[in-house]
């Protein structure tokens, strides 16, 4: 295929692009996972992930996708035939929902409409009617990548707890964790899972599981059969910075990069920086008079920002216009959205002035494709960007 | 720490040493694993996996390790409960079976002395008297990395089809596929389970299973509950390319050049390679007078040499040794020979002057270490590879 | 130094950015430059160079920066004590006339005023004057990459047909090759000097002299003193792909990439984006009421463009503002422009939206260093590039 | 061209095989040279490199190659037309000396064997005759890379103050710097040439020259016409960090991690290191009954071993046999010694077991080239390494 000349843009929301020092930490030779500089390797990703989640219980990782992360989750606390409650927040928790319904899982889901996060009144007044406790845990998704929605975690807890309910709280925070703000312990969560190619800014292939100490012991006694997603052995081994199986060694590489990057912006700047673009994008949405797929200001994802395109136009044909002319690849709308809406990923290793090309691209794409829009969307995250 | 100049010599029975080709593939950027490239590089490595396997059937790619694949493969074709025969060719059969109680499944083991093969008659003998075939599948580890043994899978196969059983033939190639011939077709296989970090010269991070239309069949109707290990979904998304949850892209960057290279050498080459390799360093342990592992010269490994330490030393010390004194890397004694062998490694990326430092390493080494054992041990495999 | 997330703007005109296809080029192991593998590179190279100089004569490459090929090309050609003229289009021609003074070359300077081209007219005048023939050559800059001015320079050729002056016509291409058009042999010039880190998408390092006939005529006889310079041994060598100096390899395996990627692309294809680039770039700059540094139409550069600041204002600040804020560099101004215009580069390997995030900084940037320029600038250039 | 499997051997004495470090160092983003960033890299360069030097002096360092650095030393400090001593001392010394004729230098050549390095005293009595005191400087090569010879450096120093002679002392230590002890100010050296394809572990591209006060004292009233080699401009620009040219960025980028990874080490380490498998390299040599080409042992060098082949028999044809069986470059004799001495590189990042595989490589290739040898000398070297 001919040479395309310049830098694609990458902007769905994940796989994020993968900045060069993490590139080139990957790019080191494979060393012995059982000779003595691997416990070195080990313990610091380890430990380096537990700040990252915010979190003093530890933190486990699987040479997986995100998805494998969600799979452990469920096998390790949850048996075949109990129940769970997902809360749907768009095509993520329905991917996890139909997991568990795979594994055999009794699941119910509270229905939602993609463009709201999680209501906790409803989880309480579910949790309420569950006199006989059959509810093993309650999933939610932090950060639906769908949409471009977060939800309110810690309010869940609360409502679990004001329920005096035994449910676990099961958390997604995939492309969240390291772009927005996660509290793991603070907020209660007993596992969070999330992958590697989000805002660690990793290529897929890693996938974790934050855990608690009650989630370690009702993994104890309990659980479904397992054993790549076994946690009892990843722990006992992972305390020497060890792994029971061949690790993926050189993404660990990676990892460790990626957490003294995010370690040497400050997790708090990165925050910000994510919050700044994001509100810039949101400002040239609004400018160009379309909605948001997230319709509650206080739950805009800050990560990525979904896009509804008019009555009768086609998403996805915008999406392939810019891809085409501009060489940038967006969000498809998933599931029931399909169509309706596109998604700008703004996550990750990103800053102002990638943004603004962006933006520009989609102005333009919009334009070419013939979506009816507002002009003055790019002056106006310019203008953002100049306070 | 301080540099310690010149290349490490990774020579553990894998992760083998990955060649600047592979790595530098990785090394690129990620692409929007929905795009339309992606389906470019999907293609290509699916069917130049099957090649590898030498199969006409599908072979699915998992972002796990090799264990994963183990698990992928008996989830997909055995139920929790159902009785499977595992042999017990060393550790790496010990933990494959250990995999399977873990799952729930009825597992019967084939007691073996690590130093021999699969004995085909024995299989025979136990499936007759299974008379209500009650034994799923015959579980064998082609390529027992433990020990450096190879085990006949045709005439596995060959007993399964005399007797008429129904049971599938589930195999471990994971430290043979591309170093010694393997033939999934031809030698009647059900599933091959593989990794990326041994004769593909990958690291770790990809797990294989190779099908067959039996398996596809018994996979539709049975196998566990599953859902990220399911073949189901994974082969109707493959058709065009695609993945069913995001893949490690990056490595399958890997993976095509990983194929390509392969294939440049020629597959019979890559063999024949490992096989002169290979006799040049058990030529050296004849002449030291030690004993390998392997006791059947029939089964000897082509991919790494086992090799059994005189009584009142320890294997360990040896490794330890070469490991400070030369930076040199060799695989420990697993499970029951743990102390009382140590394992060469020499498959993947390597070449005569390699094996010839490597050799060099273990015999100085083990002059070091107090093991007694003749000199010329690297003479006599310089005269093989003079001839 | 802490991490700053997102990939910097390097918009300097040249270096300009490095392609991964061409970093992971570089990054390959250095081979034996005596060795028989060398002499395919070496010849894959310098054919490759003669099509991006539009050559049928020798091109030779240095191990050295651009100011290296000024030097060599001089060397060989020019004594001590010839006479030379320079005509002055902006700070290059000043350095190569300053650097012709340093090698005890009489220069003569045809003053300019650094916003216009070459006059061919001029050099006619002068060279019509000399009538004992002692002007050895006329020295000019095809692309100042000062001001972002291009000369023609096919009508200096012709003027010096025209006077039938002996002189040789050497040229400076630095910033224009492969970048815009360039034609050696076409427009008879007799050297071509040019670098590796502009239009070529290299890292610095490399240094090249496109010759004619001619050229290789005068160096025979006559030219200065010289030997790490001197093109007899280089052209010896280089007949059979190899160097009379150990080369700089890895630079060299950057090159091959480079040069095929350029023609993946089909130089004219290239041309066209640059032009297409520059063209929507000034859009902005003349909606924002600003001059470009070049101000004849014809003489535009498609490689950068050089913006006057309005008197009183800063060029420098504007610069520093967007470093800081924006984390892009930009050229400065250099010599009789300082503090008075900068320069945007967009040059190599860009795209459009590339392009729109600079002028999205550059918009933002002036907004926030108090530079007085009309909005819109921005708008311009996306509705230039949705045409 | 097929894949060869395996690392190739690059053993010929420079350029060295470059450690993955400095590879990833070099793959990595240009900056703008004129930038606040570039300055900490040039500072620290250019500070590092008088560590290595060992001097207090400015070290200046080019986008060129070795040569070009020879070019440089010869051009700041002597006039064409000046009168310099050479010595004879192998290859490299002789092309010195044909470089300072092609400049115009009036070179006086001190007939050498190509077997033994500088004798001081016959410099003393030239220096003595020439009581005219015409001879501007005396050049030495301290690391006769074509030969495998150190020479006294300190030796002649001393004979110049002895006869008060006000020649400088300019000395090639290309190979040497790095890989064997090499004290600049100690020594008394005016300049000293390197490059950094050798003991520095860099790809070829970049030139040395560190100076002494007297050289930059020297340079300011004299030396040739001269431009790009300049020292004046250099060194006031390098105060701030920077050049006044493009310099070659990535090599920078590379030459800091080189020193980063020597300084880890420790320079006495790293001597020690080399010395030790220069050792055990002679021992092999010794063993097989050959001779080294350097016949006196205070003289060996420990970045490389120069075997002499018995007379019939053709050291490249040997070379040729073991590149082609075992994938391994070794350098050929040059000069006077074509055909009758091949030399084997062990300089640089290389450890024990790659010397071990070096020297079965040449052990087999000897055999199977027909060079008559006695056994042994592997085992000999393994022995040495063993102590």
């Amino acid at each position: 295929m001919a040479y395309r000349a310049g830098r694609h843009f990458l902007q769905i929301p994940g796989p994020s692009p993968v900045p060069d020092r993490i590139s080139r930490a990957i790019d080191a030779a494979v060393i012995d996972h059982r000779g003595p500089d691997f416990a070195d390797l080990g313990k610091t990703v380890l430990s380096g992930m537990q700040r990252i989640f915010k979190t003093q219980s530890p933190v486990v990782i699987f040479p997986s996708s995100g998805t494998g992360a969600w799979e452990a989750c469920l096998a390790n606390v949850i048996e075949t035939g109990d129940r769970v409650l997902f809360y749907e927040t768009g095509q993520f928790a329905t991917l996890w929902k139909q997991m568990a319904d795979r594994l055999g899982i009794e699941t119910e889901f509270l229905a939602g409409d993609w463009r709201t996060g999680v209501d906790a009144n409803r989880i309480e007044d579910r949790l309420r009617q569950d006199t006989n406790r059959s509810i093993k845990a309650v999933c939610c998704v932090h950060h639906e990548t769908s949409c471009g929605i977060t939800s309110d975690i810690a309010s869940v807890r609360e409502v679990i707890d004001t329920t005096g309910h035994p449910a676990l709280l099961l958390v997604d925070s995939i492309s969240g964790l390291a772009s927005v703000d996660y509290e793991h312990d603070k907020w209660g969560a007993d596992v969070t899972v999330s992958g590697s190619q989000k805002g660690l800014m990793m290529p897929p292939g890693l996938g974790f599981n934050a855990l608690s100490d009650r989630a370690i012991e009702a993994a104890k006694n309990g659980g479904s059969k397992r054993s790549y997603w076994d946690w009892h052995e990843m722990l006992a081994c992972n305390t020497s910075g060890y792994f029971p199986y061949t690790p993926a060694t050189t993404l660990l590489y990676g990892l460790r990069e990626a957490i003294a990057m995010l370690e040497e912006e400050g997790l708090d700047n990165v925050f910000d920086r994510h919050r700044r673009l994001a509100d810039s994008c949101r400002e040239a949405v609004s400018v160009w008079g379309l909605e948001t797929v997230c319709q509650n200001p206080d739950e805009h994802s800050n990560a990525l920002t979904g896009i509804m395109v008019p009555e009768g136009h086609d998403a996805d044909f915008v999406r392939q216009v810019i891809l085409e002319k501009f060489d940038m690849s967006l969000g498809t709308g998933l599931g029931k959205i399909k169509g309706k809406a596109f998604r700008i990923g703004h996550l990750g290793d990103i800053n102002e002035l990638t943004l603004m090309g962006v933006l520009c691209g989609v102005e333009m794409g919009m334009g070419l494709a013939g979506v009816p829009h507002q002009p003055g969307g790019v002056e106006a995250a310019m203008r953002f960007l100049s306070r």
